[in-house]
């Protein structure tokens, strides 16, 4: 639910232009709008900072474009995780200037304030280059939520002076994704570098006993780096939106 | 390494009292001391903003004295986990005002510098009585790192009214560590409540298919609730050691 | 075995009409039809409440037909699951008045005997919009056997106030299936809220460490909501059938 | 929260002797009673049927008898599971009156309103001799529930004739709970042969490849038999309460 | 290595037709054949009482052929599984007796020496219809080797009443193959009728927990029913080669 | 239910002593004995050669002396498996005949009709010493059978030469128990030297990765070697009646 | 980075043609170039032997492309693993004399500098037909390293004489690479033979419970010939690699 | 069998003082001594280099001393494993100069024939404090076998400026042992750092989801660093007896 629709409401209801009952209808189907295959959850910017977004994932075409409709029609901000061509290329038709990004598979709308004063300071690293496509789903998750990130693919444990050549961006970001498959071994390593955030990311790829992520999981819960925190495999999006949950809190 | 020691060392170096040589072995000396069995890494304050704390799982009683005694000595914070009292008595023998608490199974040395502009902004939620132990372990380790947390304990979904009756501690949190066993659900409900980070720790309470623990971190790694992130089974300390990367991180 | 056909066995058998031999032959006959690749139940409905079902993976498609022909040439009810369009297109030749559900893939022929008193006493609740495949699979399997469904989807735990919303309905359930994915945790709070039995179905939704629904079935299994009972991953017929057995038992 | 209490409550604020404020604390109080170690949830008799269950595991005897207390205090039933012999002897000095029973590992006040015409509505079947602590407490549990059981022990389908002597009393029940370790096959069977609800329960029984009780439990969640739902491992207590959840629902 | 292709080299070397390393040459050529992808065992009849068999999977064309052609030359029977059509088509261009079985998936020259005296004394049973492919693996398998087997297909636990019917062929059978999917709760029921050797095959038939047969593998592991033995999933083959090596052993 | 009583019985019906009730009463009792904690089945050595056994794990002591004395008051053989020496004492104060083996933790009543032209012809090896417990298990289980076996102790796979200094006892058996742990690797030699049914046993024994005897387990089901048939993870008293059930039956 | 290179730059530097700035630029640029989706790191061969190797999967065409380049025009040997006919038809324009090999799936240009004196001493043997492309993506990875490696397959132990026929060539290696699917157990027969360092490599080959290599992988862990060490499922490449590491090592 | 024993039986031989039978028999004594219990491989030292190393898991005391005495009879090294100090004080009395080392579990005789010229050429590395008796099983069993290791203990990559203080040792050793729980990240950057063999052995060190070095294992096989190879889980022998495989063999 948009702070201002809600402000109308309440000054309406002030005015005595609407009843107890009106109030409740209303801020009902502004908070959950019922699609009877789905209940949009119009209230999730207000309680957790960003608008219901779209895991693409087991939903048909047409559930993905009325619920993508209603929510641009609300101007909260797209975003459909898991997407294909296929879907973008249908939407497209119906929003016209939502964008697409292949290697992240990520259907969204372009986030017109990017607050400046965050850039670069979330940064995001891949152990390889197979995981960037993993990397590419946090950093324009990340962007579409308002916050622009820095990246340094390709840096994993086997050649580590690639990554103390970074050493000064690494040591300046507030926040750090690292993704990592294989062995996972790579958050470790950065966690023992800095004392900012760091959200590791085990990503499927490998092959044979990596069992599509398992072990890179494995490997960066049981990290002997103090107080690294871990998303689910290939989940660059949550790890994303923990990153920007931590950039948007205003401590004291 | 304590910065006040790197600079005296540096300051002597300027004035021409010690040549390279020695400075390179002072900076390691403080930076690594080798016990043979054990390289203490002095400098981990600096890189992480915590000094090296002990697990004391798989460590000889005299391992731990030995560490703890040089952590000491340095007037490094001292925070050694999973510890018996049968070790406690030991080590207050030889350092006589450490603390012991026996849920956690900590034993520490108060931190005198609690910074009280922070005081309550790390809420620690348990969804169980028998999560307390590893919610304990968080907030004692956030304590001596310079954190005082606030608790709700025992408030899991299954009455879930108990939850709501909080929602105004819950919301003027600023991280907030949710502690479950079981099936792991709470911490999906309250990151569904929130916009500022949750780390959800999952513990071995449970009996048959919770295989200690494994059923609840599961389920956190797969919360349908956005950016939440996990740390290992009973991992208290892990998500005390998180939250403070999160408190202590100045943001522009 | 029809309860008609056994008086009609037994009073010819009164009569003198059928010797010991003869009976035993028809008996056989109508409790198990040998096609040699199935030995078809007929007296499942008698015993259980509701003829052979067919499970159509892992059958030829002439399997199917010809055991659906027989226990319609019994007057039995239709119902078989996991088909795809194909089987349908198939059958419907043969049987023109089945009933295809593209969702659920279930053919079907429709209950004429619905029994009006029972209708909405069952209902069935989804996490999300991609687990409504399995939960049509329940409805329609459990309005086949008779009893009519009401259905609630997509109100997960992370908006948990869209399940609340519908407090009334979820509080007059007689019998309650709920239908989860990832992390499982609706049931949890379901349970929580009603006195009425509730019966978990885990959907495979999800991706890495959600293991096609296994998270999710530990999850349910860990339920600390007291009495909540489960079926197999993605088994929306098996729960059906279960509401089906309770709904049907008459209490003295 | 107690039906007769909360009238109370309501009188004294229709007669103006309590303030809205008063009355709000009053309920709160009477929901839910802080110990801050523990939330007791005094109104979950209201919405599940029964009363807060105290699981003991993981829970120290203090905490166990604080909480058993409070409970007896308001006149609810008492059921502590998973109780060694030692909290029983310091409970015992507290309430004089609680039993004990070693086999089911319960401590639990009588319940003195046995509804006499349920007896032997709920039939318990185990497979063998070593699952009977777990039937035990399913038996006890329903029995403080209010539903006195039948039990038949030891029929596993390796001697399968010993099932079918008890072919009537098995036809005459109307929820029957089928306790089983090993290969967990019984409930396959006793589910093919009756139209009630069947609940599995699968036990620790066994060694080697029965993984405590796992293999037992995916038998039961793959039968065969249509509409089987099953608990956790060695989950006797929730097998109890799901029988009573179906037992006290009042159908239409 | 022919028996009788062994006896003419040492008759040859009786009569000092051959040298000593001509002999050994020769038996060397005979027991085992180099084709460098790989060395042809020719002795394994002797040893085993069959020659090799092809097993498919994992094999080019081009080895296939080579080897069934060198099996062929010896006069040794051929047995090739995990066959597909194409595969059979190519083969049958070389070796233009060939057959082919569909469900089985084996290709196969007929054994014209079957031993009539062991005709159905062995008997193979299934739970479902869609167990009846690794059945038929094991019967084709069985029969080339020599053996006719009895087959009774689709009795499983969940109607128990249909295995009964057939009492008399299971208590006249001398060796019994059962194949089941799902919870694989046959063989423990079949094992507790018969005295005679049961070796039970798990299939993969089944979803969600059925993990592709490991279930139905982990129940017949922990059968009730003692001294039944178990194959790998799937693994018709070698169930009847098990029941043949039963069937061929000339007991005193 | 001894042959013997089974006669009089029918012959006491024959002549008119016994009515239709009472032979069905006798039988029943003859045939399963009800003692409530157990039902033990009489029958069983009709059906599957020899009477119930006494799996002592998760029996009270009670329990298995009463079960013992209800055995041998029938004069059937007496046979339990992982007892202890403390059961044994309490046993031999009541069945003063009974035998303990500690290293196979077997308690037993020797058999005095061993069938002298048997001897020898089940030959059981261990890959290991600490396989031996698990050995001793089967071969005194298989003598209380009646079965007398020979033994080749610690002949695995990584000094080849021992096993192949006795070839001639392994090719002269006709049933061939091998158990092993760690890799499992020794049945896969043993089942490619010879023709004769092949029983493969797991053991425990190994360490880290070996857990506990599934990887054994696996290596087994895995074979290379055709036609080995598996029993669960040290059971030797199910291989010895896998053994028995081969060298019992009567081919034709 | 080349080690001619790298002297080239040092005297230059000595001769004060380079700058403290120029030579750290040169040397980084030579010990990792930056193409943003990957950091190749050309000093790997100085610092492990061997320069970086193109694992394909989940790299793009193009980046598969630009690397080789990069690789090539260094002067470095090209090796790429996994990779198909498709993009090394691709490659075979940019970089003519490649070379593809279908079975190992490799793509590379032929090592000129094979050592002589180290031919044949590297043994690779396989378990059975399958296994073969998994050896050969060993063999032609050290062919490329500079190896030439001697080849025995087929040689599993159902019929271990075939491999003691191959005695001489066993005993007279140095390293040995043992490939084996299923049981995987003829890495354990083999290293009890020899005294030289023994590579094991599990392979995927196998059905059911073979895991797709996990079986062979466990198995060769628990190995009970000491001393025997494993790579990854399906990693000849990374066999071939540890056994140059031993071969090229010089031993004082 | 010791080589001046086999050469004194040949003598005798050719002398004629044995027939050939003679000779068998000795060569089989020498090579295998028969105990019933165990088969003494005797001729192992001539195989792999080392005599039979004795793993007391599962042994009797009697067993163990038994094979000690016959071990050191022959003048072949002892090294008995996983030995506690109360089977060491036995055998201390049969065999007075036998040493114990407490952390290592190791009872032995100390090796008089050190290589000196091999000194140091062994390196082991640990991550932690709690890794280092593994580590030390692997530098005793070593120095048995006749090499003597250096040694580098808690070093792992939390804090990476630890191991790279080291960085000349690491360079100059030959072979590397790196021990290594929780993560296991270590031997990845130890093997992009040095192109000698390096051997991973994981260790049970950690809690949670470091499944008792399950994730170490797996993080180890799935390194990033080329050619590491792996051990069992806590394998401190197995890598000692690799890395001697590796520094016994004569390259040419």
């Amino acid at each position: 639910m948009n702070m201002n629709e809600l402000k109308q409401i309440l000054q309406k209801f002030k005015q005595g232009k609407l009843t107890d009952n009106q109030v409740q209808e209303a801020f009902e189907k502004l908070s959950m709008e019922d699609l009877e295959f789905a209940k949009i959850d119009h209230s999730r910017k207000n309680r957790q900072g960003f608008p219901e977004v779209i895991f693409c994932s087991g939903k048909t075409d047409a559930q993905i474009i009325t619920i993508a409709k209603k929510i641009v029609k609300r101007n909260h901000q797209l975003l459909a995780t898991r997407a294909n061509r296929k879907i973008y290329n249908k939407l497209k038709k119906e929003i016209p200037h939502v964008k697409y990004n292949e290697l992240a598979k990520i259907i969204y709308l372009p986030n017109k304030k990017i607050n400046k004063k965050y850039d670069n300071q979330l940064l995001i690293i891949t152990a390889g280059t197979s995981d960037i496509s993993v990397a590419e789903e946090a950093r324009i998750s990340a962007e579409v939520m308002g916050f622009k990130a820095q990246k340094i693919y390709d840096v994993g444990v086997s050649g580590i002076h690639r990554l103390f050549k970074y050493k000064e961006e690494i040591e300046s970001a507030k926040v750090i994704i690292v993704v990592a498959g294989m062995e996972g071994a790579l958050p470790s390593v950065v966690g023992g570098l800095v004392s900012v955030p760091v959200i590791a990311v085990p990503t499927s790829v490998g092959y044979g006993t990596s069992f599509n992520g398992i072990t890179a999981l494995l490997s960066m819960l049981n990290s002997c780096a103090n107080g690294i925190t871990v998303v689910n495999i290939d989940n660059g999006y949550g790890a994303a939106f923990a990153a920007c949950r931590i950039l948007s809190t205003k401590l004291k």
